[in-house]
Order: structure tokens, then C-alpha cells, then sequence
């Protein structure tokens, strides 16, 4: 039973009200509702979005790392249309449907050597659960049941349910829902911004933080250890990419102490970085490579977890299922347009152009280091993190008033009202990130950092 | 990279085989793959699929409890389709889009009492998932962050991620991913036909199987328990309805213990058993309720948890969020599919043709009671299980072999054979379960009935 007093229906204070008071929304903090009213996106176009005011602002972040392609393409939705009047549902459980099998093998065509196998979910979260059980059973099969655990880095983000979560290494995220699955543990992230003691050597760098995640697999004990987790570029703490021979030598010691690495590309992979999957970009093969949003550029729900014929070895043998599984995971809808926005992609050839411009918006970003408050940008394709400071010289952050005061008071506001929208985060020190359509090109660049630099002024007002 | 050998595009052999190479199936043993042709289901009108073949199936289970408005229903492809050339994709992170905040509002309207706040997944497991934490992080948030742990019941499916079956009592589905989320911990069901010491007093069985839920709470103390998961009628272990007061005591006990109680009607929900949810037919109020499957009619992935104001109120105190959600939870596209759908099943009276059909649904499927194999017919709604046994005098179950023969062997391909895709399982004893679309009637039961006794039949002779 609604509690909403009857007020007049489509006007924009309506749905604002019944969105605070109804729609418990997704790490939201929700009592500041609807005192201060909550934004309505209402629609997309190419690079745009609109809220329900008619408002402009430029996708910065394409949803949520999502909308490769850009909003509105009709051809995605004629696509949903068609696939849901031919075969609006049924379950990859035993069975195929033309979309899934389809889509399955188009996967298989783009991952790199012999990730062939594809078993699909409804995003992200549900694809790093499937790794992990995929992992255990995998070594349960192979007769070593001990090797259950996992090792994953410092501040990233895995996915919210309770076995992904365990993987995450947010510690704030967490804390409230402990115990978690058992069995997750960490090793440092490559954020190079945060190590100076080894500025001017990234290789170096790069030996220790892949070193470190050895060490890990020995504190636990490789006879424990199923599986590394690591995404090609860091998301949270902000675009903490590889550097040079990391890669190499994660998979080395994977291979020495027989774990699994599981390359988790659910915001890496289709294009973001100009390749299909990111570990092709940064050169190394993972056993396991876990992906979900830009699959579909967001039209419909998907993700997947595609596996090496190694890994699906055991789970041919007689009478052995992996007892895994969901009813939306696959949905014929979603794969119909996973393969419309694949094939879209291909044609206007989104990944080329990815490459071809990733310098120029890398050079456009780092005009913002001219900026005191602007400590780093760092990145790699369309995906780049600007990191505030407090102090330049020092690098010294922010304190934890003056982060509450920027990420969750000034920043998101302000970046709303400036025309951009983008995301604002201190999981580690305080970043604003980006991370627009595949579709942008100079124009958008240069919109991005003009509304970047406005607002840092300002923000350097109010800390 | 694709090792799937070239072969010409389009035909039913070549869509099988790459099923069989590239998409990895849920709940499947893959390895008897390809000796044995994946089954590819290319269409659906009404109560019916189609295989590549353009055979007819009877869709006796509504794809997986989900198609409630039946396939092919044009009026819910065109509003995905609308809906994705609006706005395609934006996520519920501190925003709010049209469908999912007057999706949140229809759902609050149509849950009982001050089940007013919605908070969106992509499915069921993520709605469990989603139940747990929250039921976490209230606890913690109103001073007792001792109590964490859940009780749920024997034989019960509430999901696959590594929170949600850890709630799962299935030992089997959970062996080898152990260890799981700790603090989940089992009471026995409503199973009359295995618990025929109560035979002719239900309410003695009410009361003892509620009681039991009572002594699990004290067995882990209740100042540790937060949440008692139950299914309005359990699916896992066929259809098992709850005994005359056994809600309202299951209800009282959670009380008495400060005990949330969530009930996962992620199957019961959007008209299976003839109300939009299922403790208002039951009689009781829970304090969440997770539900998917049905809202959209699978045409579009979604779930949701639905929880009271009293749930919520503490997640409204100054600077406290909720620190769970996912990208595509509240998908835009889904919200507007499942609106479409409300409206759909409302005007075609769905809930009440439920509920003036499903005495007609239970008289004819009990007609298969006259078979020696047929142990149980029990049910309720558009929602029945048959159960076989060996001995019907006896009620003695199929051992492990003639399980094997007759779950994974025999049943599922003469079920098919015979026209009617439903589901076989063991996950208890052996059950056949049936929940057709909600527009089926009298000729759809007949035909139900026929395929069902022709197959039990055969089933008879091969154990």
C-alpha cells in the first residue's frame, strides 16, 4: 500500500516525489530525500542525456561505464522489439535459444586463444560469482579441493553480492554485511600516484605490485589459492592502469602456483580501452576474462564469464554439471542486443576509433594539471580519473570533512549544474572520473575538461 | 579466438553445435554435449514454444515460472522497444528515471501494509542477496549489530550467488563452493507427505514445523538472527504449501525475536497463485518481500526488494546509505516492461482467472493420483507438483540410480518427446513440476494431465 499523497500525475515534482519516497535507490543516501529533490534522467541522445526539465548535460561516464555506443540508437531497440515478439524469454538451462547460442560463439570469435566458453549472467556482479564457484568446483574437479581462495587488489571494486563483495576491496563497502564469504584476500593496487618511491622506474613498480600478489598466494598457501582477480585498469581509487611487465609477471606466478587469473573486464572490455577485451590491449591471457555492461551498450541486461578450455576440461567429464546458475542469466532479449551492439560497433568501428583519439583526450585531461588542486590524471582509452589533493607538492589528500564536503556535498552537484555528468569518488583518495560514449570525439574532450576546470576552481574555494 | 569448425550458418544443426561448443548452460552436464543435440527453442506464441524443428511444446512451466502473460506478446516488445530508444539505459545511483520510480510506486500501491520501499535488482538471487544485506546493515544500524544470522528451510532454492546459497538447502548444490557466506542455518519445511505422522492434523504439522523455525532461532540465539527467508509455497522439493497457521506462528516467533521475516516470492509473486504477492493469499505480512521473474513476464530482466517503512527507517538517518546495488538493477527498459505487464495482466484479469481456475488446475492434475507411480499431487494456484515413488503403499522414494535414470534420463526428453517442457527433479525426492503461463485453462490442464499420465506410464516401466 502506497503511503504517496495523491498529487497530480506527470509533473516533474510527481515523479521526483515518488521516486524519494518509493525507489530505494542504489548506494544512495536517501534521507536527504525528498527535502532536496532527486534528479530524473528522462532521456538519451548520442552523447547526451536530459533530465526531466528538458536539461542538457553531456553522458561523462556513459551511464555507468555502460553506453558505449551512445543513447538513443533505434536500431538496438528495434533489435529488443523484434527478438522479445519472437522469443521474449527462455532459459539457457539445458537448453539454447538462437540469441544465447549466437552471441555465445560471436564471444568466443573475440576472446582471445581458446576462451571459448561462455556462461552468461545478467551483469557484472553475477559474472565475478560465477568466476569464484567456477574456480572452486574447477579445482575441486581436478582433485585439489583446497585451492578455494582468491587474491584481488586493494580498493577495488568486485561486484555486491556476498561472494564478490568478499572479493572487493573496499573495506567501508563491506563492513556493514560481515562475515562475507570466507576465502578473499588482498595485494596492492598499481596506483602509482600513491608509491612515489618509485617515480621514474614504472618497471620496477610493476615488479613489486605483481610481486606482492605472489607473496599473498604464499601467505595463504598455493595449495589454497583457486584464483588472482584483477581488472586491466583499476576502476576504483581511479584508472589505476598496469605498468609496464605487470601483466607478465602476474601471469608467471599464477602459472608457478597453478591459480587461475580471472581478468575482471566488466568495465574494461568493448572498447572502453580500444580492443574487445582489455587484456589484448595491455597483453597478457587470462584463464577467465568476467564482462557485462558495454556488451550491450546498456539497451538490455547481460554479462558473461568466458572461460579456457582448461578450465572447462573437468566440467565435460561424465555426469558433472556446474551447479550454477540463474533464470535471467542469457536472456534472449539481452543477447539479441548484444549482438546488434556488437555488429553496430564493428560497422562504425568504435574500437578504431577509441585508439585513434585516446591521446588526444588523454592531452586533453592532463591541460588540468595546470591546476593546484589537480594532483594526477591518469588512463588509458576513454577512461581517465583526475585526482584532487590538497596539496600539490606533497601530494597530502583530503581529510575525511573536506572528502564528505567534495565527493558527497560540492562535487556531484556542481558537475550536475556545470552540464556534466560524471562521478565523483574517494573509495580511495578523492577522483573524478570519466568515461563518455565511444562515440565522442574532440568536441566532447574538450567540453569534459572546460567543465572539469570550472568546477575544480570552485572547489578549491570550498576545502 | 572460435574453435568451432566452419560450418553453413542458419541451419539447426549448425545452431545446436555451437550451443553445444560455446555457450556454457546453466545447471547442465555439459559433456553430454554434442553426442547429444542441445535443444534450441526458437519461438514462443501464447502457451506454446517452438524448437528449430517448428515443433509444438506445451510451455508447462512458463520458461521458468516466469511468463506469466504468456509469449509473444507484442504490447511488451514495443514498449521495450520505446522505452530504449527514450532512454535505454541510466542506472538508479542517486537518480531516478521515470519507469523505475513509477515502477516503485505501482509496486508499494500493490504490496500490503507500509511494504512501501522498493530497491531494484536484475533478478531473484540479487533480490535475496540484496534481503540479507540489508537485514545486515539494519540491525547494525539500529544497535544490535550481533544479529546477522538467517534461518531458512530444508530443500529451499533462494539463488546462486554466494549469500543467497548460503541461504540455499540443497547440500549438494552448495558442496563445492564451500565455504560460502557463514551464518545461514536450516529448519525443516512443510513436506506433509514425508511427515505422515501428522496426516489428518495440519495444524499440528503448522505448528511443529513453525516451532522448528523457533528452535533454530535459539539454537544461534536470537540476539544473533536477523531474518527468517521463507517461500510462500516451497518450489524446491515440489510445491510445498504451508499448513493451516503456520504463517501467522512463523510470524509470532519472529516477533517474539526481533526477527525479520523476508518472504522470497521470487515464484509466487505477479499472479501464480491468483495475487499480485502471495502472503496476501497466505495471510501473513512479511516485513520484505523479493520478488522477479514474473513482473516483467521474463520479457525484460528484473527483481526487486520490496521492504516496510519500518525497514527502511533507520537507512533515513543523517548520512546513512545503503551501501549495496548493481548497474542494471532498475534497468530502465525492464521498469517500463514490468509497468506494461501490471497493466496487461490487470486488464486481462490475470490474478482472478488464477484464482477461478485453480481448483479446476489441482481436480485435474489430482487425477494422476490413480497411477501406482504417483505418490503426491500438491499445490496451489497455477503452481502443482507430482511426486513419484516406488511404492505408493510405502511412499518409498527411487534410489540414487533409478533417480539418475529417471531425473537426468529418462523424464526430461520424454516430457518433450510427448510434447510438454516442465521440470524434473530430485532436488528432494523425485517431483514433476508444473506452473503454466496464467492464461492457460481446462484445455491446457487436459493436455497437462494427458502428457503427463502417458509419460508416468512409460516412466514405470524403465525403473
Amino acid at each position: 500500500m502506497t503511503m504517496t499523497e495523491p498529487s497530480p500525475a506527470g509533473t516533474a515534482t510527481w515523479m521526483s516525489e515518488i521516486a524519494a519516497r518509493h525507489l530505494w535507490m542504489h548506494f544512495t543516501h536517501m534521507g536527504k530525500h525528498p527535502a532536496q529533490p532527486v534528479p530524473v534522467i528522462t532521456r538519451g541522445n548520442g552523447v547526451n542525456i536530459y533530465d526531466e526539465n528538458g536539461r542538457r548535460i553531456l553522458d561523462g561516464i556513459s551511464g555507468l561505464f555502460v553506453v558505449q555506443a551512445g543513447h538513443g540508437r533505434r536500431e538496438l531497440a528495434r533489435v529488443a522489439s523484434s527478438q522479445a515478439e519472437t522469443l521474449a524469454f527462455f532459459p539457457v538451462w539445458g537448453f539454447a535459444t538462437p540469441p544465447a547460442a549466437e552471441l555465445a560463439e560471436r564471444l568466443a570469435t573475440l576472446a582471445p586463444a581458446d576462451l571459448n566458453r561462455v556462461f552468461f549472467t545478467t551483469g557484472g556482479g553475477e559474472a565475478v560469482e560465477s568466476a569464484w564457484k567456477a574456480a572452486k568446483q574447477y579445482f575441486t574437479l581436478i582433485g585439489k579441493p583446497a585451492k578455494h581462495k582468491v587474491i584481488s587488489r586493494a580498493t577495488a571494486y568486485h561486484g555486491a553480492p556476498q561472494g564478490a563483495l568478499a572479493i572487493t576491496g573496499i573495506p567501508k563497502m563491506k563492513q556493514d554485511f560481515e562475515p562475507l564469504t570466507p576465502g578473499a584476500f588482498r595485494a596492492p593496487n598499481t596506483n602509482a600516484y600513491r608509491n612515489p618511491q618509485f617515480d621514474g622506474d614504472p618497471e620496477a613498480f610493476g615488479r613489486w605490485a605483481a610481486d606482492r600478489i605472489e607473496e599473498a598466494i604464499l601467505f595463504e598457501g598455493p595449495e589454497a589459492v583457486a584464483a588472482v582477480f584483477v581488472e586491466p585498469v583499476q576502476n576504483s581509487g581511479g584508472c589505476f592502469t598496469p605498468p609496464p611487465g605487470y601483466f607478465a609477471r602476474v601471469r608467471e606466478i599464477c602459472d608457478r602456483h597453478d591459480v587461475l587469473l580471472v581478468s575482471d573486464e566488466v568495465i574494461c572490455s568493448f572498447g572502453r580501452h580500444g580492443t574487445t577485451f582489455a587484456c589484448e590491449k595491455f597483453g597478457y591471457l587470462p584463464d577467465i576474462i568476467t564482462c557485462a555492461k558495454g556488451m550491450t551498450s546498456g539497451y538490455s541486461p547481460i554479462g558473461a564469464m568466458i572461460a579456457s578450455e582448461r578450465v572447462m576440461e573437468p566440467f565435460l567429464r561424465p555426469s558433472v554439471s556446474f551447479l550454477h546458475g540463474s533464470t535471467f542469466g542469457g536472456h534472449p532479449v539481452s543477447a539479441a542486443v548484444a549482438l546488434a551492439n556488437l555488429d553496430l560497433m564493428q560497422r562504425e568501428r568504435l574500437n578504431e576509433r577509441v585508439l585513434q583519439h585516446e591521446q588526444a583526450f588523454g592531452d586533453t585531461m592532463r591541460k588540468l594539471l595546470d591546476l593546484p588542486i589537480v594532483g594526477d590524471v591518469r588512463g588509458d582509452g576513454y577512461f581517465w580519473a583526475v585526482e584532487l589533493v590538497k596539496d600539490k607538492a606533497t601530494r597530502e589528500t583530503f581529510d575525511a570533512d573536506e572528502r564528505e564536503r567534495l565527493v558527497r556535498g560540492f562535487l556531484p552537484t556542481a558537475l550536475l549544474d556545470n552540464g556534466l555528468y560524471c562521478r565523483a569518488d574517494d573509495r580511495g583518495d578523492v577522483v573524478v572520473q570519466v568515461a563518455p560514449p565511444l562515440i565522442c570525439g574532440q568536441p566532447e574532450f574538450d567540453e569534459i575538461e572546460q567543465i572539469l576546470r570550472q568546477t575544480f576552481i570552485d572547489a578549491a574555494e570550498i576545502v
